[in-house]
């Protein structure tokens, strides 16, 4: 292969993954301005993309194989995330109230993609309701690996742990909800709802480290 | 008014009353075959009720209108819901796993309308969203209530034992998706799904009554 041909083929996977991106943020984009994901057609996506609709089959061969992508991209998103935020323990109480503030940061930056998300997890697509749950069960066994890796909760069987990390992955979707949907401009509101998620993972931490005493019932 | 007159008004007021509610049930059943409600105009929802679309500005100004009185007709279901569930009392195992019984029997026999907050609390109106919310912030007072009329958490003050009914609410909602996506003749996924539900609830209140040790931090 010549160096031209290189550089040309290299052209070509460039616009193709620009395409393909435009594609995907054009979608997210749709359902971040309210519209649910069942009810957008491929020729919308690619008008909001600016592509004609024959280049959306170069890419995906329908609208449930680009959300299911985004399932899987936003998966990457999330599991990046929560690698950063691990070391939450409860006996640290600014550690966990530190992994807060990266997680809502994180959740403001990204926006879009938790909104997806957000919508889609109960939304009318079985097909991404149930590759929504797949991945979020997958964080929280990764979430439970991370704890026993550093050590914690030592007293507690493998899957009460995943039942724990459940409760709290659980806990950051629904604040991230609350945290997009906040009208701007409202420090106050926005700190007060930061306190009161600070507050439920403490709770739920709290919960975990005594449940020892109950003989695992 | 003779009596021919008052058996005619009450005749068009149960009309009413009928064509009122086949609209509502006929929103309902859209959103529970996955549609969003967003997407849902006013003919189809006629339509679906097998009413002239003319009937629906009889009853509603418009389908945010209709929703609204969704949320609030399904805030009366949850209240009531809430009533018969409200003993819960971490210090027998028994009792919790039975309010979570009738509460999971209650999702399940009023499927429309939990789909319908599943899928309208993080969905494309913000007006229904807004609406969910505060109906959510009412029951999660109304447990709270409730908990310091039967003398539980004494020690917790009251703006945390709000914190941590929020939480249990959030919890239950989260277990009605569950549940409600579940494959039909599962038994043991379904008990599997009950059991995770029980030890999440005894999670947080075991956390609540461990609250005071931390000296409310």
């Amino acid at each position: 292969m010549s160096q031209l041909e290189i550089e040309e083929t290299t052209g070509r996977t460039e616009r193709k993954t620009g395409t393909r991106k435009a594609l995907l943020q054009a979608a997210m984009t749709l359902v971040g301005e309210g519209r649910s994901f069942t009810s957008l057609g491929l020729r919308e996506i690619a008008r909001q993309a600016g592509v004609v609709p024959n280049a959306f089959y170069r890419h995906f061969r329908n609208t449930d194989e680009l959300g299911l992508e985004l399932v899987v991209e936003t998966g990457i998103t999330l599991r990046r995330l929560l690698r950063e935020a691990r070391q939450i323990d409860p006996s640290r109480g600014s550690m966990l109230r530190r992994s807060v503030r990266v997680y809502l940061d994180y959740v403001k930056a990204n926006r879009l993609q938790f909104q997806f998300i957000a919508s889609e997890r109960a939304g009318g697509s079985r097909i991404l309701r149930l590759a929504i749950r797949t991945d979020v069960t997958h964080f929280t066994n990764e979430m439970a690996q991370d704890m026993r890796a550093i050590g914690q909760y030592n007293d507690l069987p493998t899957p009460r742990l995943q039942m724990v990390c459940g409760l709290i992955v659980m806990t950051m979707l629904a604040a991230a909800t609350d945290i997009l949907d906040l009208p701007p401009g409202q420090p106050l509101l926005e700190a007060e709802m930061e306190e009161n998620f600070v507050q439920q993972l403490h709770v739920i931490l709290l919960g975990a480290s005594h449940w020892h005493e109950k003989g695992g019932r």
